[in-house]
């Protein structure tokens, strides 16, 4: 498998659920800005969308968007436990996993990084963001994960709520269930093996992009 | 099941979506301003973050987020045939549940929906937006639906596509392939049952907001 992927974006849910389910892949990473891998292939041409995660199976069919990828690699890898195989416990999975990307990351974070979103309006995103944080706070009173044992959507829900750090506006002091949350998933191996891996890219990327 | 929905809001996929699968359904209307049901109840009691659809299973479940619901919808009547039951072809009904969920309806819609999102931030959405709907409109080339046949993808697609009607700033006509599709989806039997039961409800939503 093929997994494009850009440093600390949301891809790394899915590197995270790939270390989990122990399948190997070869990662291509996208540089955010450029839309370009860094062999300097064109990543417009494999998702016209440009966004990470994007996937190209063994069968080579290109599969897009983090919650069709993550129950993939779920699915792909059943003795890893990922996901719930059906019923109601998988309908939680895709609640969470539809949460995490329209409440949190798309409404919240999404507007937050644009350095073209006028103030006034990333005012009005945190307003609604900390009703969002606030439900899931209460949520987690008491539980490890999201579901009864780690599956696919703790690791889209860390990568997404790791970015608080870059959004100093977020301060997830007031949310303490949730800061608990984030700290213990980022110590586990999965999740912290990919932040070593990924933190010195994005770091590479970074001073890559002040040297262009 | 109860199905807790605002009138010609995203909970209509749902509606749809039962309307296909031939099932009975409690239909509970939430006034999407005060958050209470026509009956008076707190509709935060049921969902605390106040979104539709919700539903009540007969189980007495409470589940949340559109992608989870429609799949659960489909999932109970598979004689309908409205999810592919697995393999690939989920997947691909997943990457448009996600799709529509985050770039069109999160990313697009609701900012310019939201009174309180200043014109500058508005101008930014548009600009992204239209970037989505072109994508969206070389896919539907030569397509009549988003799979090779009806599912609750185009039930979702559907409803969200209908608020360019509320929203002037969008011109389908640049798209004239999503401009078809959605004409035809709304031609389809259950889906305009679904807005002529509904759209009476939305004018008298609009009615007790004026007179209140």
């Amino acid at each position: 498998m093929d997994v494009y992927f850009s440093p600390l974006a949301c891809s790394m849910a899915s590197r995270i659920a790939l270390y989990e389910a122990g399948a190997p892949a070869r990662y291509i990473e996208v540089d955010a800005k450029t839309k370009r891998t860094l062999d300097g292939e064109d990543f417009f041409a494999v998702n016209p969308l440009g966004l990470v995660p994007t996937i190209r199976t063994d069968d080579g069919e290109v599969l897009t968007e983090n919650a069709a990828i993550l129950q993939y690699i779920a699915d792909m890898a059943p003795a890893a436990g990922l996901a719930p195989s059906g019923g109601m416990a998988r309908s939680r999975l895709q609640q969470w996993l539809c949460f995490t990307g329209t409440e949190l990351h798309k409404a919240l974070f999404v507007p937050l990084f644009d350095p073209k979103t006028p103030d006034e309006a990333k005012a009005r995103t945190l307003e609604k963001g900390e009703s969002r944080l606030a439900y899931l706070n209460t949520y987690l009173t008491g539980r490890e994960f999201l579901l009864d044992r780690f599956s696919v959507a703790d690791a889209y829900l860390t990568i997404v709520l790791s970015w608080t750090r870059a959004t100093p506006e977020i301060d997830l002091a007031a949310h303490p269930n949730v800061k608990a949350y984030l700290e213990r998933m980022r110590a586990r191996p999965s999740i912290a093996a990919a932040f070593a891996l990924e933190s010195p890219l994005f770091r590479a990327e970074v001073a890559r992009r002040k040297a262009a």
